[in-house]
């Protein structure tokens, strides 16, 4: 973008007000303050922290222009506290020769709060099972095909490990064949590549230890479950619990990897494929049932489900900065605020990122010094961890406005996985401004290397469009806020975060993830020592937000969608255009929209580039950024997926 | 409204550009041509308005700056032109005392065209049934049911009277009583004032003729039926035809009046309840079958339809002139071009009008002394009889864009159906731009009675808003174009024409509504000797036009809206508060949003009322006019009829 203009001219040094500005300190003292207590979505700790960002964010020095909490009366699914689940193994006598672990074994002090909740798989359902265990590998449709032809798998209880499937589809393919109970662990050759053992895990390094257990939302859908595509007010209609779709249909618990060992070293039968086995240390067999040779021979599995849900209050957070030439054209930036446990790096490595940008420009705003064109809208969202929750709703709520008038959404949930390099994710529309934002900041590992040269190390790719080799952006899938945003609302989104290596760790997540082990300590120790990484990643998201909330025409690359859609496109007609043209089916008239698209985007591209000053007439402008900021929902159909209405992008 | 400023001052003049241009000639002679010959959807008659409506929009003295033909494959039906449909009685011996007229006996030369479509119900299925005949009123579920308290309806063909029920729906309610085939015919009550003789009737009076049969497409949704919710291009997907709904299951003819005496007339059984006696020359008998005393003594009815349906290219013809200071602000006029017959009044009264608007706008821009401020654009849709196909295929088309930039939809379908009073529907925003328009206009009458003096004799309502009686306007349901911009789109619109004095006949509809007698001699004869009704219309709808396309802010009135809701709001209260609390429900809620919208409303009219000509900045501006456009779209609601998603306002 060379557009100047007199207007943009005068706010350009405030690009860089992102840069520079941050101590070690500030990131450190927040992400120490978030993470000080289990903060689980309604939870005392989770107020506490409303409480915390409110205070900020109406701060008469560092505060916004307005900040508010609003309410949404939300369904969610906690365990039992004075009856725990858990998983036994039940002896034809009685006797109990193995029962699972009720709470992760602590390391530092924190993690002995009685707030810590304990494992559950939210949204299963209650109930007590028994049967003989069996191994179903990840829990894929597939993998239960395949063991249904060697195990009768009527009345057993399944146990799979994490990945490969979604939490809940899991134990809904499981259901199809008869099992009646579902085990979930993480393996340790899945999160620590391979390693096991309490002195190669936390706090030696940054793997789970063996009695980490990854808790997680067991729904498929976003949003209140019980108020689909309306915001759960207290006037709202809800729909009966039994109607809710995607919940486990069996009761599901998940357990630590020292437990699973446990029972997965004891099973009988055949030897499971060897692209089932893990890095437990035995052959893992499928069962069903256990080693006649083993304590545990003849005994059942039980599964001790104690679930509930109920209604809760769950606050967003939000806080504006009204725009100053056009406030009713919004970008929004936002992250979630609850976490499962302490969630220092899930989601309080995001949240310190955020509320050191709003402190930043908060101060400006409150000195006179600045204002931005375009309102900003920050979001702490509730309840995430459910379900995208707050942001869900928040979409519901103010639909047509936001539909109306908000060009981007910018989601930093976990700012730093780890230290390597930036990943950004985003529609094909947001690589410019972030390659923009990206060579200005620096990397924590060296001044005079950018955070855009760092990347493109790590994740490239060779553009046509730009003739050469350039970052490769990732696309968004639904894992965090963004999702109502782009797949409901059609909303250019972008997700920004610090990350690993990926030629040295094979790590499906950062091992602590959604466990007891997600504290400041580990953050501090083993993920990113100094607080550098949640640094670059403020610099570079509030450069990004800059960008886009004060140049005068939005930073963003309507050909860069071209390009990408023309890969899809290719990629259509090399896969499945024989298939197609076999059932009757033409791609002709999709290549044809593509390249339209290509044709209007250069012009538009065009008169951008050519727009002279003396032409910048205000209309003028605002057409050209009507047309940028509308762009994204042209690639809304609603009638996609009649039964799913939600991903409708 | 009384903002002004420079801009605004200065097209001002431009706003009387619509009154006084307009001789009587220049629609006698438009209406003449447009009525010539028949134009059923996609005829011959059809194409050659679409080269005459395209050569004067091309003209380059007259013509607009751009105009072009716009296609759609769409899914039509039409009776056998060899085999015509008809309905017998047939006796027992074979002898047939009866068969209906197969068209209409005409009355001036034009009306012998091998081209008038013989009378049939478009879509309803082919079949040849047979039963004995009963009256079933107006084929209303309840009248279904108060019949076969007394009679066994099965195998029966039922008589109904149009009226009271969709075309379709007296189909769909007769075949779940059993009723295998249908008669509809049109009662000289509902239509003719009583009125039922040959004498009485065309050419002697506006009345119809008993040869006269109203056609019409007897579906419920509307668009093309294979396409739902997608434009009819030769790559969309169509769905098969026996998947499309709200099709009459049986066969459907429909008679004149005439030959439903000779039916209706020889019914036995009892005397049908007083409320379903009509206007023909005897007692109305339920049946079944006929009197014994009768020359149809033991008589079956036949219903004999040959339809069929096929694919067929039909046109939208669009005509634009851009915008000089907001292009991408979009004010639609249109009205449809395909008629039943000759159409004169339906709808070539309408494009009349809109070609005489044209041809005074266009001859300005040509002269290079006028360009609105926001794009003007001109539809003159294709096969709206058939179900608003045109116009629906072109909102599905044009979605995006429509939906983000468009203010308002101007619809003039039939212009004129009588000449005493202007009849304004739409949504309460546009009140406010009407009531302005028509303070400007003289009657035909006089030149100092306004339209809106009036019109407000006619159709009245005492405001609270306004604290006066006021003109009523109506409310927009879904019998012309205007359906989809509203309906499915959420686009402010309005319906403007000329009509009766409603305290001097209870005629349903014109006429010869859908009938071959719907002529240019009957128009000149019998609904608006002179033409000037006609002229009334352009002058009224072109004054509007001009208001919205030129006004710097949006003539719209938010607040209208407000008592609206208000009004509907004390209805619902008064009506079923009881009921509603009953089963939990409460309506506090819904006062508040009312109340709320109300509180915003005033606020936003009151920003408006106070603009300073030093505060009109461009942007300011753009921003009040965004949210005057939107604001009917915030009503949309996408689930609030699952399976009928064109209703979504």
């Amino acid at each position: 973008m060379t557009v100047t203009s007199p207007l943009c001219s005068a706010l350009r040094p405030t690009l860089t007000v992102s840069a520079g500005k941050l101590t070690p300190g500030d990131v450190t003292d927040i992400g120490m303050k978030l993470s000080k207590y289990p903060h689980m979505a309604t939870t005392k700790g989770d107020e506490d922290l409303v409480k915390m960002i409110l205070d900020q964010w109406k701060d008469s020095k560092i505060g916004l222009d307005e900040a508010k909490e609003e309410r949404y009366d939300v369904y969610l699914s906690f365990p039992k506290a004075d009856n725990p689940n858990n998983v036994e193994v039940v002896l034809a006598n009685g006797n109990k020769p193995f029962q699972s672990e009720l709470s992760e074994k602590y390391v530092t002090e924190d993690q002995a709060d009685p707030n810590v909740v304990k494992p559950y798989a939210a949204y299963g359902p209650s109930g007590n099972v028994q049967g003989k265990l069996v191994y179903a590998n990840q829990g894929k449709l597939s993998d239960f095909e395949a063991l249904s032809k060697i195990v009768n798998l009527t009345g057993t209880i399944a146990i799979v490990r994490y990945g490969g499937a979604g939490r809940s589809t899991k134990a809904i393919n499981a259901e199809k064949f008869g099992v009646t109970g579902l085990i979930v662990y993480t393996d340790p050759k899945d999160i620590n590549d391979g390693a096991s053992a309490e002195s190669q895990t936390y706090p030696h390094s940054w793997y789970m230890p063996p009695s980490g257990v990854e808790r997680g939302s067991f729904v498929e859908t976003f949003g209140d479950l019980r108020t689909p595509y309306y915001p759960a007010k207290n006037f709202t209609y809800r729909i009966d619990e039994n109607d809710i779709k995607g919940r486990p249909p069996i009761p599901t618990q998940p357990i630590g990897f020292g437990d699973a060992e446990k029972l997965i070293c004891q099973l009988t039968g055949a030897a499971a494929d060897p692209s089932w086995q893990g890095g437990l240390s035995c052959t893992y067999n499928v069962g069903p049932g256990f080693r006649t040779d083993g304590e545990y021979n003849g005994g059942d599995v039980h599964v001790n489900v104690y679930n509930y849900a109920e209604i809760r209050s769950s606050a967003n957070v939000m806080g504006i900065i009204r725009g100053s030439v056009e406030p009713d054209r919004y970008i929004l930036y936002g992250n979630h605020r609850d976490s499962w446990v302490h969630g220092a790096i899930d989601p309080s490595s995001g949240t310190a990122v955020m509320l050191e940008v709003t402190k930043i420009l908060g101060t400006k705003v409150k000195q006179g010094k600045w204002r931005p064109r375009r309102t900003i809208i920050f979001g702490s969202w509730g309840a995430e961890e459910f379900g995208l929750i707050g942001s869900t709703e928040f979409a519901e709520d103010y639909y047509s406005k936001l539909r109306d008038r908000t060009a981007v959404y910018i989601n930093v949930d976990i700012s730093v996985f780890a230290n390597a390099t930036l990943r950004a994710q985003g529609t094909p529309a947001v690589q410019n401004v972030i390659f923009t934002a990206t060579k200005q900041v620096a990397t924590p590992v060296s001044a005079s290397l950018s955070v855009y040269d760092n990347w493109i190390r790590h994740f490239n790719r060779t553009s046509s469009l730009h003739g050469k080799l350039i970052p490769r952006l990732g696309t968004l899938g639904a894992g965090s806020d963004y999702a109502p945003f782009l797949h409901y609302l059609g909303i250019t989104s972008m997700d920004l975060a610090y990350t690993y290596d990926t030629s040295k760790t094979s790590a499906r997540i950062y091992p602590a993830y959604h466990t007891a082990f997600d504290t400041f300590d580990y953050t501090d120790k083993h993920i990113d020592p100094g607080f550098t990484s949640h640094q670059t990643v403020a610099r570079t998201a509030g450069n990004v937000l800059l960008r886009l909330a004060d140049s005068l025409i939005l930073p963003l690359g309507p050909v860069d969608y071209a390009e990408t859609l023309e890969n899809y496109y290719n990629t259509a007609e090399t896969q499945f255009s024989a298939q197609l043209l076999a059932n009757g089916i033409q791609l002709v008239p999709l290549k044809n929209a593509v390249e339209r698209y290509k044709k209007f985007s250069e012009a538009l591209d065009k008169t951008i580039s050519e727009l002279k000053n003396t032409e910048e007439t205000p209309l003028r402008v605002r057409m050209i950024n009507d047309q940028l900021m509308l762009l994204e929902r042209a690639f809304i159909n609603h009638f996609a997926f009649p039964d799913k209405v939600y991903y409708r992008y």
